[in-house]
């Protein structure tokens, strides 16, 4: 059993917000991560596959096929987006990172070989970052 | 003279667009950077100021002295920010890399003693950054 | 059950050195890393909290929560100090990073809701770090 | 029981290629790794290994100890090195990172004190990394 | 005036060796470097130009414009290759990374606006990197 | 000419103290930095040489002696020490990196081909970095 990474990265907005509360309380829940004229990041995804390795390719996966799968199913809907606004899968989502990485998950886990995908790993800055597996 | 650098990081949003031009021409000039819905940064800057070295401090400049000035001056005015309509000292610029290190500049070259602000650096994302000598 | 990592730097001096051995077999074992003199390092830690997501602010934890009690448990007892006078909670410890990362834990895992804790990580140079689990 | 990671670094020249298909078949699967001149990397090498602490040195294993053991198994044979003519332990191996981490594993783990090796780790490119544990 | 970086990779594999010198003078001058099975790099290059904000677009050179030049004429020629044998624009040359970034150089001065390319650097290794500024 | 770049890593004590002041005023000037019980970093050095290549090696200068002067004249005496005890060619100079990195150029200035030292660049943390050009 071996696990392969992909790395990837995207850029984009997002505002961590509640419509439960009012703007008063999310300000004082999220800070200044809730300004209503939203903020962005450069994000980077790690996505983790783990597998047996093919006699005749020497590959768990191929790093093609999974770079195809991370941009047609992930990337291309949140690279330059508004996460809050244009990503489909994360509607009625707060877009924490916590909330993005199993939305990521959710996005990858039927693309990929049942029962290979091992974990999604985001970072938000160089200073934290937040990891799935199931 | 010893060339001194402050790195700080700040996360904003913004977008590529000219007032001058239709929305299809801005599409076509900045791509998916003129997204309205906005996109954003983990912005890197990198502040280097030139001088001689105080004999009785062995400092160019005392460095919780520069990381205040460009706290108060710049990444106040820009970390969890809209550049496009927040950020004062950006107002009526496109918020390209190459203005941003201008206008950082000139927010800081009369703050620190005269002739020793030798240059501001801009890294967008892992791919590209962006610098100004005044 | 998402992982939640906050990364924080700290600088400290320390020297690796056993009371029960002579200053020749401390030599012997420890190389350079005895140096009486101290040396010193710029650590990296991770801490990783593991957690369900709340339903009504996306966080499994607070970041600026996670934040304030790294500072107030651990990297104000650390940066800018020598480890082996003035860490009061590493008192008799030799300051292997192997024994930082498990007194870390010991001023964590009280702090942090019960269970939650998941990893404590200590990078001492680039070509190492230490990792415990609990 | 605390996890201690090594990080190496070497320079190689690999190829993908199986022996049992085609030059046709081989650039099909493997397209431009396959190229029959050769292409290289900076692989970037970490072994974790686990164990209890030593209660006179602190240590899990010595740094030195562990670093001389990778550099005599492992990267006097791979640095500066074609792995497909001139690594012995990956004779008849396609050099995918998948197989040279199994192989790698292979050449340490009776040189590590038994069940304590943990982790290997290759990073082939700044975008993948590959791991396994035996 | 603002200086535009744009940073891209290859993975190639080369060999240092001179045709006028012995097999046993090469490995002399070159040590393992002139290893005849070859060896390679993952080399970051980054290509720096000079020049006025354009009034209308913000920019001094559209990154994709820049990026694109550099796939067509640097990349494209030299990522999976063997620097010896197929990067005809270094026919001749021995690869060391000194040739190499003025090799580079001549690729792109014709490229880009007269009198506008002001660097190229390229990383070797991540200890040591080379620059030529024409 | 092209500039050629070496990075060296080194881990020192230091603590920044002028004997002139008392310890009140030390304190006020240089805060943590002047802790009497020493802190420390993980230093990174850059040492840029320029010059013409040389036809028949294609160096500028072999990094393998860069890297042996680097070590004998400045590492060695570097690594695993107190700055403002151990090494000699620091003594009576407060070690602010602005006066290490000027010390460092005057250990190398004499050893490397004459006019070709361009640039000490020194990392104390990953927040400044200090550099001369003489």
């Amino acid at each position: 059993m071996v696990y392969v990474t992909r790395r990837e990265t995207f850029n984009a907005a997002h505002r961590l917000f509640n419509p439960k509360f009012t703007d008063e309380e999310n300000l004082k829940i999220f800070g200044k991560c809730s300004n209503p004229n939203w903020h962005g990041h450069n994000y980077v995804l790690e996505v983790v596959v783990k597998g047996e390795i093919d006699k005749d390719t020497g590959f768990v996966i191929d790093q093609k096929e999974l770079k195809r799968i991370i941009k047609e199913k992930v990337t291309n809907k949140m690279d330059h987006k508004n996460l809050n606004i244009e990503t489909d899968f994360m509607e009625g989502v707060i877009p924490t990172s916590e909330n993005i990485v199993i939305s990521i998950w959710q996005q990858l886990v039927n693309e990929i070989k049942s029962g290979s995908l091992y974990s999604v790993k985001l970072f938000e800055t160089e200073n934290n970052y937040f990891e799935y597996r199931g």
